[in-house]
């Protein structure tokens, strides 16, 4: 039994609320746990330098806590003036992420913002913004299909992550800030709706792991994502290859 | 009547949510219609450089808007590298507000960090920001006073802000974005409890205006700010000189 | 009286210099007591992104001061390598300031730069730099105007602007660096040669203060931006809409 | 059979040159095939902020490419004034990595700074800079240990790192530049001596891959971090837990 | 004949302008032709970490110009974010300059900041820099001689700079704006009042010299240093080793 | 004798290595004793904006050293943001060298980017920075030429640079970094193939020197340059005004 009551392999409750902003082509407010974002789809036009003239498009996200997301506040990278090695690691993985759930060359010269952006941190931060960022694309997606703009909807698969780790010796699902704060081995992955691998992470600052507990430890996650992709479902339907918004404003997982 | 169905003299629906963080020391989230803002207090020992060794506390506040808070999307700050000039105007004059609030000189050597994080922009975001700026510093001076760290709840008075604008021909109280695009005159009040003015910033960029004209939209904002005061009172209680939280977790105007 | 001498409604001594420096298009070095402003205007084909191809002009306002312009050493913002919150209030408000003078739907989609740098502070930078400035732009305006650039000298009318105060219970105008360090109440006011405002920012840093204080400092700004304006107009001469420079190299209020 | 003319799972010709620089009290030239990385470990008293009084050491990693590492010319980040985010992460995975080979608790409240610039980019520079640094940072280890600063080496493993990945259908050991663009699966493998893992990064951007994939991408990685450590132990004698230097210049795998 | 009339061998007209600036301690307004700048220097305690516990002083310069100092305007320093190369290169030269004419061993722990502002730019700012802040320099040597902070005035000498260079076939002193854009050798020597050198930068930008032509405009520069020490010994009277203020407030080179 | 057994007019041993890197159109490394820099040409299409459509092309250099090329380590200017005042020193000197070099009225309206990293410094890195780079910039010229990019190779002469300095009482040829931290006067020529000067930097930091000391320290300068153009020479072969390369690797003056 974990602090928080949660067996090794539950997650947090879970919690995605659609359409969290008013101006924004997609967004949602997703919760695990305490940790809550709010990720917003902004869709411009336009592609950055290395992509022009291709006819496709591109995605890019960004990511950022408000200072007092945590326990104690943070400097503001503003105020820095210089964006931290932290964030630039966890906004490509996102990006990355994003880009593998969308078939680019289907969607014109156009570039989609993801941007992420953390209320509250209690661990898991990346893993909720990326099963967030995944509705929130995917609605503006359809938005793009519904105006006409786009003649399909590209969207490839459903794109989810969780966080897992070695906790004592235990293996423990989606960990929330104290138990990520003293995880010998700490691992993200994002999967997709089918199963596939997106990407891996995993690592022992200071200390090191076998390949038998990273898979025990893959196993878990695997579970995880597979609920968390179960809730990104439960927002869309998918009729003759395109995607539609289903008429939900919310959705749980407890 | 205004196209949002209001009379000149109205203000639009606000709404106070307290304790919407989780980790701040007081925490809101402030909506004055479409505009919503998130109100963050952190107290940090210690103080700057300016007021070391002088016993008397400071308060600083920080503002920014998400990138997508708007109608179109944004460049972060941080991504710029440097914090705007319309940013530094008005994080100043929140910090301003925050000070005509509280004793500083009964703090001790104490920061309050005001943090105000535009999620939503739709007019008025300085003075939503200073209106729900108010209860989170009280929160957090409550929160020191029964933790006993502070012997008194050294607030002066309630401080709140709104905006007031010629648009046409008429004074109209609390601008959303589109009657301030149109503005000819635009002007902030802030004020206290009592009816003291904290500060007037009058600008008619590109026009000009009369003392006629400037006491008519004085007149409008006082009356803004006493129903705006009234609704921070119901979150209070004042019983010989201290302040207590009453059991309100949010409050509305309608 | 005040410790300079000056009587509560009495400006110091003003002194504008005209064509202070040889290649700009309109310079001045401007005097308020102690408080020495060069203002430089300089004109640029072309205007910034958001006006272009509107057939418009734009005004952009930039302030600073010398390392050693006060009474200790400043560090300059080229080392910090950011403009700080101060200077960004400053010269958003004499921009503003010199908008209301022109009509700047007649000048073509050109830039008029205005540079204030301060070679000497006390007190009173800001209300200086605008009413400088404003010399130093019509100056600029009259000479595209004899160079056949321009068809007319499309200005609107005088700006000038002065700062007034609280000290102990007396209002003051024109405060220098002591009387503003100790001022409960600090206002600055920007009015035209007719006696319409451009812009009031009144505020009382942890002080507060009533309508009637207000209604009493705002008349004694307007005396002393009338005759701030009387000065201005020795430099000019306007016949049928047109102005002219009368052949004056400088010109004081004493 | 690849273009270079490897066997699949056939590392490039690897080479360590030792002492490569004067001063630092570590420092080597790696080489894998071409690409070629100078690896400098120096030593500072004290650790940052964060760990002082708590008597133990850090270790901070560092990378960069020279300009014209690679087949264009890349503008500096010292230039361009912020360090972007790929050198973010791969500086912080090469910290991991050297934090994960140290027992810093037994160095005293030290710094050792390893620095991984890399003078030619034909991939795999990351996983170069890894497996170079590492000896780099033993001989420094050795060097306090020799001048009697520290009384042994706590140095808990050898730890070397390789890339591995999916080209076409096949799954190639040490990719090549040329190799890694056409990647649809890229992954870094970091593991110690008795072959641990320290870190796992698989990543697909726009493509995934299943478990089955995974492993045998990982069974390839182990197989080339095993001679990668070999090449590593070739330059160290370890007798009684202590390291010491054996008098070997440069070692090579061909 | 040069175009402004000069001979080969003249300087432009010289003016410096005593105590300039109320506050520092120490000012000048330097005249070269056109060329003016403001010369101030500040003592503060307290040397630069190298230094710190040495028991000696440093001399720091900092050199700008104003936006609208020559004929176009320049973007700000502050504005760009960073310093430039030419900014680097000359203040870097002023301060060499000024630690030649200071004996910093006697000075204490202190810091004199020396702040050369360009107002006007026609060729030779930096030469007429180093001549002004000399004047200004020992005015605040002086001055804290005078306040008991010294007990003696430790100038070891006067220090002056000029500009020489070949224009077409002519070799010219003092070179102006235009002289400087078209001259094909350019060379700025600083030397003593004593005759002796402190620097010599002569370059040929796409251009080469002989040792012949570099003797030659060495001589000349020479010559024109030793009329500018001249002018700067008028302002001062050196008795018994101790340099005193003459009663002078302004001297002239015609 | 010197320290390291020199004779006072006595180069350090000096290397070129040809071909250092395998992507930039030159390279070398350079050794200057125990200094050892990477000089890489890279070629671009384009011209910077001041020269754009004039037909001709352009030389910039920038210069770097690895954080541990000395005995302490620096911190790297990307993270510090900014570039420092000596880099832009001799950056600038560099470009101005190489920039004498070439006719750049014969290249085309392309930039050669000149690249100095140096690896590791024991005084002299500027000298022979600029040494190097001849010989790599014109390894690129004669590649374009090769490749029938440019129809003559425009080298205009050999540039190479040394050091000099007075030590003591003694006149010193090309010092190293101990002997330039004690030198009184310290100087750098930059000198062509037949002799001509290109630059002259002398200064003497806090001491003075006679036109005497500079003869004698400029006659040793040229020695060397004589030598080092005869090391640069052994790689060329000039036929009918056009460059060639001569199958040669790496030259040595011992």
């Amino acid at each position: 039994m974990r602090k928080d009551g949660r067996k090794p392999n539950e997650l947090r409750p879970i919690k995605i609320e659609r359409d969290y902003l008013k101006y924004a082509e997609g967004s949602v407010l997703v919760e695990f746990g305490n940790t809550k974002v709010i990720c917003a789809v902004s869709v411009q036009d336009g592609v950055p330098p290395f992509l022009k003239g291709k006819g496709q498009g591109w995605i890019t996200a960004e990511y950022s806590m408000l200072p007092r997301a945590g326990q104690t506040r943070n400097i503001r990278e503003s105020v820095a003036g210089r964006i931290g090695g932290r964030t630039h690691e966890i906004q490509r993985m996102i990006g990355r992420a994003m880009r593998t759930a969308l078939d680019l060359t289907k969607v014109g010269e156009r570039t989609f913002w993801v941007d992420c952006d953390v209320l509250q941190a209690d661990g898991g931060t990346r893993t909720a913004s990326i099963t967030g960022a995944f509705v929130a694309l995917a609605d503006a997606v359809i938005k793009l299909y519904n105006e006409g703009i786009l003649n399909s909807t590209p969207i490839k698969d459903f794109v989810a992550a969780v966080s897992v780790g070695i906790v004592g010796d235990e293996v423990l699902l989606d960990l929330n800030f104290e138990e990520d704060s003293s995880a010998k081995v700490d691992m993200n992955v994002v999967a997709t709706g089918q199963g596939m691998i997106s990407e891996i992470q995993a690592m022992g600052e200071e200390n090191t792991f076998t390949k038998e507990q990273f898979d025990k430890m893959f196993a878990l996650a695997m579970g995880g994502i597979k609920q968390l992709v179960e809730l990104q479902r439960s927002f869309f339907e998918i009729k003759g290859g395109i995607w539609f918004r289903k008429d939900i404003k919310q959705a749980r997982l407890e």
